[in-house]
């Protein structure tokens, strides 16, 4: 951590920096310029540093950070991939991983009618929401429990692995029973007693990016998992909020290359979300493959017209068997399977 | 509701439309133009309307809401405006709500003599955390019901009562046993499950924007609350998230005359968060009065540089002493008092 | 237009709007709901519409835009795609056009010899600024019309055609007679009377999405050009402003198919600008040909380290060949060549 | 300025930024940490640090820039306010600039009439627009010239001084004998050749901020006006874009006290364009004024139904009136006149 002080602080406010560097168990390196005085603070300390605590003291201009404030996620500390174990196969290898199904669990006929399509056409898990969270309270909030239990039984007919969202930090157990892999949703990225909770679950985690969020608050969120020693976290990239309005959000292309510099967490893109309407959807889910995702999600309704919730955004059979056949060329081209 | 058909819809994809408006239980007036067709929704029914399952249909274009969406939270529905009692004032009255108090509680001595020297110097409010959202898994949590205990003690000895904010919707009942305001912070703002149990508790909630979250979003959270028969709610303007460096986020003060048109509710603003310096809160904590907010919510510590969390933002005693003159001086300016 | 009466709308208000439409050259058309009353603009009349005139009338709710505001850059009435001539091959055609080279002019040999390189490595287009924006008046601003000279020597010399910035609209007709493609920057995508000269020069435009545009505001600007008959317009998606800080601009991949659905001019992409970051470009590029883009600019200089501007997001010769040989192969993947 | 250079850095790496460092005539600082190294560069040069020439070397991780990239602009080198002579009075003293009028100049005896009005309701200067940006190139884009004479017939009657926008570097001389303020839009904040040339002129100018831009772009863009010896330069916060709906752009209030404090130059609020709604304008303006603004530019019309632009924002002169009343109250609340 860098301290830069403002032109007027005197020597006092100096000295009071470096007595809290040392009270911190760190050593201050001081840059005397004409204008200002820099301090550095170096070497280790168990004392986790607070940019904070700096920032308010006299004489301080401002505070700059250097190293990650996210150890555990951060490819700097761990320079190995993460391989997280799924249904036999690991995520973040060669072969992308296709997780297709609907955006809610609708019925018992219709989610496993759903899994064993995608099965068939390709897919390599089943999403589906039993628990939705929706910006209104008079929206069709999922078929709870119930819904986890058509989800289990949609993979014993299929032998698809389940991807299913929990939002409510009371019920990760609960869900755990019959999710393979629990989501966690943009709105819930920063949510961070529900974070804790699939921490100590210890069970596979799709953690989503927030809809304002920057990268490095995506990687502290899954550093929050991970602290309760739960490595198995995949990071989803599924577009952000921008100005633009012929899109429902915006794909950030670039979080593909830069996560996977950052962190050793596999990188799953979620094409659906991000663009909102259907006809754009494969473009994207190619793009995300071409930039080196491990990974797509994608929303597949027999009939989307007539799907409870995201119609406008989800593929039917078709587009998905078209989408895959062109995703498989892509990924050859960049030398991986799908 | 409004669905305008595209140039290319077929006469078929028009009847559907109808059809499907008919089965939602309203009626379907078409104005066929030259290029297209616009159906317009008319009528009431029990149905609520889904945009979603129109904007998926074959040949619609785009799907355009024309009332609003929260009719519980709305003043079109509602007139008057909701006086939100507490220790015996009235928020939304003429007179201006100070809270004030610490990010943090940091002891049981803390708080009780800031409680007792913010009761002097003006404030009709105590804030103070027991459940921080930290970005970081390693920073300071707060002190949990140990720091709800001390805030209890605090308002006994000062006679302010309490805001504090809850995170997990398991401890929504034991926050209420201390709190005489939940505070849901930016980061929850969209935690449904959260508002679902603040909503159930039927104690006065204070919600807080969420960072990226528009005035509609915030006003859908509202109605969440209110949909279980909680009115007690008070909106929180503090900042939005934009591109500007200067500052921790953007304090939205269209936001303060918006929200008051648009909503009977009443509305807080929250300077410290907004702007991030303390040297700039006076300032913003003035505009926000002078623009019709009904009450403040500002950080106060007798020694920012030693708090726990916030230091930067946080005001001392004097600063926070001179804000009340002004503030009050301000409020008179406009009609009100503070 | 739509034209939505709010709730307390006289009659009086109703009939004012109707009258201004009737005097406008269009016909009314009333749909009286039970709460509002919603009065649909159809027919043809040389008077464009204007939102604005409507939106203040009293009475007046809001104001909905059915049809797309830009008629000559659509689609909609122009659905085959524009080829746009280029040194004799048609851009927008199945060939991914491979724009290169650095991001300022330096010197005569600098830019000839990089023209020689860029040929080789198989780009068809050579890049280089002779007139820079730069956000401080203290930097490097280019080497002005004798940049343009250096550059017209190396069209001669590699055979590549030139495109380069324009930013003064007095200064376009002496562009113009050096460069191939004149490049409007994203900070002039709204410097109207910039448009207005190059739409009239009648010379290929490069326009490029401003940092916080939408792309229907791209498209307006697009529109300015062609207004003046001048359809030699290409599209270029650079990256938008977000609040992402590990990269310099946020590239909008769903940008690239969005444009190609909505409007019939070529689509290109710069991955440099995008993310700012040399080690990252290369994922882009082979992203925005997934998706579906034209062409490709990206900044290539011999020595990045020593480059006078954009040294950080610009790729030596070796990443350039390897960026191509990766191009290649993915733009064969989706059945086009580069 | 301080260089980090990342963990795999080389004694090579470092050694060359040293060089680099020397080379531009400042001295190199080192840290060594057990992780990295820290180079700060102190002392004076003439040469201008590019943190770009730093970004793009070897080894180096990030480049931070300690002082303020803007010197002529900034507080911090010229403490005392700068005062802007404009009719007899100086912008940045106690009383607050109030400019009034239309969005645009619709006709001789519109200008002179309204002109007449603002000034018997207490506005001290007139504002109106004979070039207008406009996004669409089939909007009303002003009488130009002829309605700048009609603007300086306007002034002859009313005494009060002219603001209006120039568009064109090859206008400024032309709108400069015609007009008091040369007002820079939003959309040419960043319009490098039209800030050369309304810094060469020598005359008043009104600077904009741009609606995605920092106000450290706004500063470095006053900076490009300063840079020719013009001290003239009044910055105006306008709004800027966000994702909020109800309004057109959102009031950046932090700016008001930030831009005071980090630069001399007086500071002006728009709250017309801010908000969008001629209801909430006056909510706005009280806040401006009440956090430190020098200056309101405010929309009147005397029918603003019938205006050409930009009606919807604009007021009447009744509520022009109430508003001036109004922040007259608030200015005393706060020790200043207007």
């Amino acid at each position: 951590m860098i301290v830069v002080m403002n032109k007027r602080a005197s020597a006092q406010n100096i000295a009071e920096v470096i007595s809290r560097v040392e009270a911190d168990g760190y050593q201050a390196h001081l840059s005397e310029g004409d204008e200002r005085t820099i301090i550095g603070l170096v070497g280790e300390s168990p004392t986790p540093l607070r940019e904070d605590n700096y920032q308010s003291m006299l004489g301080v201009e401002k505070v700059m950070r250097v190293t990650v404030p996210y150890k555990l996620a951060s490819r700097e500390y761990h320079p190995q991939p993460t391989l997280v174990g799924l249904n036999g196969s690991k995520v973040g290898e060669n072969k992308v991983l296709m997780i297709a199904g609907p955006c809610s669990v609708e019925s018992r006929e219709q989610i496993i009618e759903i899994a064993c399509a995608m099965k068939e056409a390709g897919a390599t898990a089943l999403r589906g929401g039993a628990f939705k969270p929706r910006s209104s309270p008079y929206s069709f909030q999922g078929h709870g429990e119930e819904g986890l239990k058509w989800l289990a039984e949609a993979r014993e007919r299929s032998g698809l692995p389940i991807v299913t969202e929990v939002m409510d930090p009371g019920l990760v157990e609960m869900v755990c029973e019959y999710a393979d892999v629990l989501q966690i949703g943009a709105r819930n990225m920063q949510n961070f007693t529900l974070l804790h909770a699939v921490g100590e679950s210890q069970h596979t985690v799709l953690l989503k990016r927030g809809l304002a969020n920057t990268m490095e608050e995506l990687l502290m969120s899954a550093e929050y998992i991970m602290s309760h020693g739960n490595q198995r976290v995949m990071l989803c990239e599924r577009g952000i909020r921008t100005f633009e309005k012929y899109t429902r959000n915006t794909f950030d292309i670039n979080a593909i290359p830069v996560l996977k510099a950052r962190s050793h967490l596999p990188v799953i893109a979620d094409p659906s979300h991000a663009v909102g309407y259907s006809e754009y959807v494969t473009s994207v889910a190619l793009a995300a493959v071409a930039a080196g995702a491990d990974g797509l999600i994608v929303e597949v309704h027999p009939d989307p017209a007539k799907a409870l919730s995201d119609g406008r955004q989800t593929l039917n059979y078709d587009q998905f068997r078209d989408m895959v056949a062109r995703v498989q060329k892509v990924a050859e081209a960049i030398g991986r399977s799908a």
